[in-house]
């Protein structure tokens, strides 16, 4: 949570364009007739990566929307808490 | 989120012992042979209420642990959000 | 679950496009600080979309690859009750 | 899969018990206000303990009710699949 705050939305930036990425590459597996469960494997992770970004930008919603201090322990091991459930 | 402190503990106890006596009833279906889907469907009924019951945890841990104020309304807006995305 | 097979495919690839979509969506919503809340909204919105290709890719590898019979009313139960515990 | 359907149906039957143990632990917790963090990681516990369930009862309903096959390598793949997605 030291992180500054600039770098935790370049961090969700770059989550979000490997997950069109990742899409992309979805769609391409499905065109080709890729076996079914390699594609099933590979929206799993899109749901995962999906699901971590959530959780970053619920982060960031606290700290740089809501203006919760980070730097504060005990607001961290909430924000900690809340990612852990949200797995 | 004006809900009193001492009715949301209340509130949380009163869903576990639910949760509880849910968890006993599958047991009772799977014993008796009852059809899976049935069986399948109060798993998942389980699986919501625990959601719904770790989203009440996290925001008595906001407000009665960290002691965050629960009158605020942005504070109420990010459990909010949080417990909308947990679903 | 009478769907023709091609359909299913044609469903799956146009659900992946408007995923693909989505997602270029909430990045520019991140760029351009749109409220946290509302990106937030998208990604579960997402993730929901997801979990919904998912399960038409493993009824689509029952049917298309494993070669269940898909005009099968168990086989048609068993994958229902397998999406409806998905959500 | 080689595993005997009546074992499946104990080790079911097992599991949920030992939920129920796991939700009385949990209303323990709350009740001798045990502090709110370790209780959201137990609550996740018994949610990914039912997951868990869910996946073994799905497997149950296509081998026990819908009688598949679950010899069939094709079959087990399935469920295999079916399982890793439901995670």
């Amino acid at each position: 949570m030291s992180e500054d705050k600039e770098l935790l939305k370049k961090d969700i930036s770059l989550r979000l364009r490997r997950i069109e990425g990742q899409v992309k590459g979805i769609q391409k597996m499905v065109d080709s007739e890729v076996c079914c469960k390699d594609v099933i494997v590979q929206i799993a992770a899109v749901r995962a990566a999906l699901n971590k970004v959530g959780g970053l930008m619920i982060q960031n919603y606290a700290i740089n929307c809501i203006g919760l201090d980070d730097e504060n322990e005990e607001v961290e091991k909430l924000i900690k808490t809340m990612l852990m459930f949200l797995k």
